[in-house]
């Protein structure tokens, strides 16, 4: 029995091909520090959990296919802190982020049409892409300039009559860049010269560093009718399995169409999108707390990391990861070694090679996507094992004499 | 601002389209009963609502992509109870049945590729195709023989080489029959000697009355490569919102290729998988009383619907829906002539056109799905005023004298 042509010709998740080699190393009684998922090890605000040891219905029912009003409501007051005005019509309630790209990729584009993306990228929207059979149509930033902003030029340079949009995710998964008011509105003067989209996953929003402010795409009334906004309450409030996400857009029609995409799923999770609207209601000071704990841990780890012999990685300005790279012949090989061949004092260290996060075959090679989620002394063992780690898989593997 | 041409083309729920005219009732006081949807008054189990009470963890991680171990553990024990051998591996958990559909679609078919349904089908079926660009080839079950299956020539006649597999509901949503043993091996024989897939969704599996018993899909060992079962917690444990369903089957080929959406999408929700997983632990007499409820609901509802002048309904065997015929010139005008210029002692009733259920173009006109969900007074209050309805709808709109 043969499967679609399709499925065999999407991703396995940059990640998983470790997977065995990780289950093999806890099963050696080694202990793995994972600096390869966006795991939180935060507490989700006690309000959300509250809310779900208080859930007070006594039938789990379908919920409105959009979402339910008092978590839209919730969100409305949420942005308004932000100075972003949107009313509850402006926003779908999602299961996760991840299915907000794939009903905005669905919702603008036809088969074989295109949206550009700054690479390395959130790697599963090449899924997302594949399932709506869009293009992606990377330009790529490079860890020379710590990963900014590709000039616009590159951009224009890459639109056609196929463009439907450019998909921005800032703060960047997974380079940790901030895009700043001008490289946005650079590029919202694009995207009107073509009259395509800007799509902004800005599912990391409060976490950016060094006292900046946050810039939002939904901040520029001007271009609000080709601006979509993906949310999530993922990493926000460190409730990751909850699976609430959302569109937000004053741009009715793509609601309107994305709806026959909502309805037919029929609704988000029930009380799950209870917790979220209760997450909404946690202190401010849950959320600067969260922010502070990452900047002090961005901190270490990167001045950990800038001492590692032939590591090059630089300050990123927010979300919670970085791209590094690492004097390796091939970042995934390596990978592999330190889950199969190596440990320090009982530990190794998971890293994700960063070859996945690029459209560009051959690109990131020996790049690895660092996620600093964990507490100060994991990631401290996490990188005294990178280090140890590279000493060895050079001299051994690559038979280099440092 | 264009959306894609496909968007455009996918339907709007079949009901959607009364849903303004059923709030306008409700905003001039009247009671709609709802019997055009399948949303159950029947409260979840209590195991389920403890174990989200007693959600014990402080911060909602992610799961795993194929679901909780718990949980799929506790599906195999379910299975058991029915005879069905199936190990936790057999099982991925999906958010909902509709994910579930969605995956096999993108896992099974290529663009252009075909699936052979019996129509009246669940309809949002035609919209997980329509994603996946899945041609859904329609055989039609007659009202006349109460939607038996279609003789296997039938489905035979529309197989060629873009047709990947058939797809059931048994018991049936909309037309509440139940796909017998012979039936089911009948078809079996078919997709062997043609090389495809059965798809089974058997979300209504306990709802089978007059003390017949189901044939699961999962109870054919002899065609097990061949076999997927769809499931779903949201009907057997009145848990619609919950968003927790399955893929069911014995090839591994399958379930690791549809392993690469699920890893995308990342994780089913977290908080819902528990309650699910605790759902299973709810005595058996639990679903039982249930079934025996909907069963009594039926027997009610049918015997009233069939003293109605005009209205053709046979009793459906399983789920708790059934298809009628309608003394009008159409369904839908029907439908909102109830919601828009009818009330009878301050109610009135809304139900769901059928001609969203049916492929073929025309089909389903003079039929409406009836839901039996609710509880028996509201039922009769429903068809009471379907009744009355019906009289001043044929002389007023229709002319005719009765």
């Amino acid at each position: 029995m043969q499967m679609s042509n399709r499925i065999s010709g999407f991703q396995c998740s940059p990640i998983r091909r470790l997977v065995p080699y990780s289950r093999d190393a806890v099963e050696k009684g080694i202990h793995v520090v994972h600096l390869n998922i966006g795991q939180p090890d935060i507490k989700t605000p006690k309000e959300a959990l509250e809310a779900i040891h208080s859930y007070d219905k006594d039938i789990i029912e379908y919920g409105i296919s959009e979402g339910e009003v008092s978590l839209r409501r919730g969100l409305v007051r949420y942005y308004a802190k932000y100075g972003i005005k949107v009313s509850q019509d402006d926003i779908m309630i999602t299961t996760g982020g991840s299915e907000a790209i794939q009903f905005v990729f669905m919702t603008l584009c036809d088969p074989f049409d295109e949206f550009i993306i700054p690479e390395p990228y959130y790697t599963n929207v090449a899924t997302f892409a594949n399932i709506a059979m869009v293009t992606l149509r990377p330009v790529t930033s490079s860890s020379d300039d710590n990963f900014a902003l590709p000039s616009i030029q590159e951009f224009e340079k890459r639109i056609n009559k196929k463009t439907m949009g450019i998909m921005l995710c800032s703060p960047n998964n997974p380079t940790g860049h901030v895009y700043t008011q001008e490289e946005l509105r650079g590029l919202l003067e694009l995207c009107r010269k073509y009259d395509i989209f800007l799509v902004v996953d800005e599912v990391y929003r409060e976490f950016c560093y060094d006292g900046k402010s946050f810039t939002s795409i939904l901040s520029f009334p001007e271009y609000q009718d080709r601006v979509i906004c993906i949310d999530s309450f993922s990493k926000r409030f460190s409730m990751c399995g909850a699976r609430v996400g959302a569109i937000v857009t004053h741009n009715r029609d793509v609601l309107e169409s994305a709806l026959k995409l909502a309805q037919a799923r029929l609704c988000p999770p029930a009380v799950e999108q209870v917790a979220a609207a209760a997450a909404l209601n946690a202190p401010d000071e849950y959320v600067e707390d969260v922010r502070e704990e990452y900047e002090h841990r961005r901190n270490v780890m990167i001045s950990r990391m800038q001492r590692i012999p032939g590591v090059r990685c630089s300050l990123p300005k927010g979300a919670f990861y970085f791209v590094v790279d690492l004097p390796v012949d091939d970042a995934e090989k390596f990978a592999i070694f330190m889950l199969r061949d190596f440990s320090y004092e009982g530990c190794t260290t998971m890293i994700a090679p960063a070859e996945g996060f690029y459209v560009t075959p051959g690109l990131g090679k020996q790049q690895a996507r660092i996620a600093y989620v964990l507490n100060e002394k994991e990631l401290l063992m996490g990188a005294e094992c990178l280090e140890r780690g590279l000493k060895v898989y050079r001299r051994e593997v690559m038979g280099i004499r440092d």
